[in-house]
């Protein structure tokens, strides 16, 4: 799909302090859409994203899900667009089916299954694997990513208004980027993509142009990528959860400088 | 509670391009935790946020939920405060409670259910009702609510990465704000910090210092507040919604002009 699917043209008109404007323009606009994601029938998410690289999506989503563990499991892929948004049907194994149902119950919590608000969250803060993978990234290798990749970032030179991740190797050149108006999305499409590609997401690190919150921490945890660089700030608990793990969590990543967090009995 | 529970100190190495630093910092960085929501003993949700003005959160999310009407519908409400997290334990009529349930039987979609996802993608964009609001804001009202927000920030003040909503009189006046590390949480506060102070929100408009989304958009609507203005960009999908129920929607609201979108037959 065309990076020009990610935008729409809009007009509008110009407000400004002095009430005196008259003027009118057209701009293109990021995408967003509600997809729809089944599997074997199954419906089991709706997510708001921008629909390009479904595809890689698809498997990233999948994967971060704990769904599959290879883009092989994806036995078919069809990307449906309708009226409403777009429906991505994947067509998995009976065994990752099952997985499907088991993820759908517990995202559910009613009277009758005997959950309450202490199961859920012991469910979201379960604990994470350790990162097994490690790099050796110079310093001077994170600026270099940075300052490389707003010439990759292609829908965000359209709207201004996306997200990007991407994956750099140890010398900081970027291998791959994926953008969208969420920046979990971006996430789970460079993911997808970079398993589509075989490119071993264990021996580079990844960029994200966002703040960083706990699920874009628990994501690359899980892909096992030893390395997260965000331009904007973490919260204290994707700092925690990152240092748990041993993701070397690098936030603030701005031109001239850029924060890591010190173990916190150092 | 106290601004300060929004924000931890964390210390950071500070990275530079030329590797040359051996600088240490301390930096207050913003709270995030999971907050499990239960009605009558029933658990609902898991929402990451920023654990102040829970009791604001714990309306407003019930109000844009569509599961209480009006504040008083919570007969009580318990904070409570464990290792992994907040538990939001409210207590709602009997006829809310049935709300509940099948809200979360709406958000499972299992084969036994027979949802697929064309249904859920109909659940997403079902039809909003009109705003019935109406109010005269001249657009200089706009630019004095802008230029006022900053100093109404509290926590962003302290972390840097705070989102805030803002509730403003038709003059520009701000009256209240909420804020949060998610935008949607944020607006939820502010929704819940209205109602519990007898605010009219459909007298005044709301700002918010993000991009701005479907689901904003959807509260907004939801709450009957007639007018949003989003510092960042909106979606495409947001404003086709925005303009179909009769919001009007001011996007890229910066200190010397704003974008309102024309309508579309225009």
């Amino acid at each position: 799909m065309a990076v020009e699917q990610g935008a729409k043209p809009i007009r509008f008109a110009v407000l400004t302090p002095n009430e005196g404007s008259t003027e009118i323009i057209d701009r293109p606009i990021i995408a967003e859409a509600p997809i729809a994601i089944e599997y074997n029938g199954i419906g089991y998410a709706v997510m708001m994203a921008t629909p390009i690289d479904l595809q890689d999506y698809a498997v990233g989503f999948s994967l971060s899900e704990g769904l599959i563990t290879h883009p092989d499991d994806i036995l078919a892929l069809d990307t449906h667009q309708s009226e409403l948004g777009w429906i991505l049907r994947i067509q998995v194994p009976h065994e990752n089916a099952e997985k499907v149902v088991a993820r759908a119950r517990q995202r559910v919590s009613e009277s009758s299954c005997g959950l309450c608000g202490m199961d859920n969250l012991e469910e979201v803060m379960r604990p994470l694997p350790p990162v097994t993978a490690q790099i050796a990234v110079a310093d001077a290798a994170i600026f270099a990513a940075l300052s490389a990749l707003r010439s990759h970032q292609t829908l965000n030179a359209i709207t201004g208004s996306a997200h990007a991740a991407a994956f750099c190797a140890p010398d900081g050149a970027i291998l791959m980027t994926r953008e969208d108006v969420g920046r979990h999305n971006a996430l789970d499409k460079l993911i997808g993509a970079l398993a589509n590609a075989h490119i071993d997401i264990s021996a580079g690190f990844i960029v994200l142009t966002a703040r960083c919150s706990l699920e874009l921490v628990q994501k690359t945890i899980l892909a096992n990528c030893p390395m997260l660089v965000t331009i904007s700030a973490a919260t204290d608990l994707a700092i925690n959860i990152a240092q748990k793990s041993g993701l070397r969590l690098v936030s603030l990543a701005r031109a001239d400088s850029a924060l890591a967090a010190m173990p916190r009995n150092g």
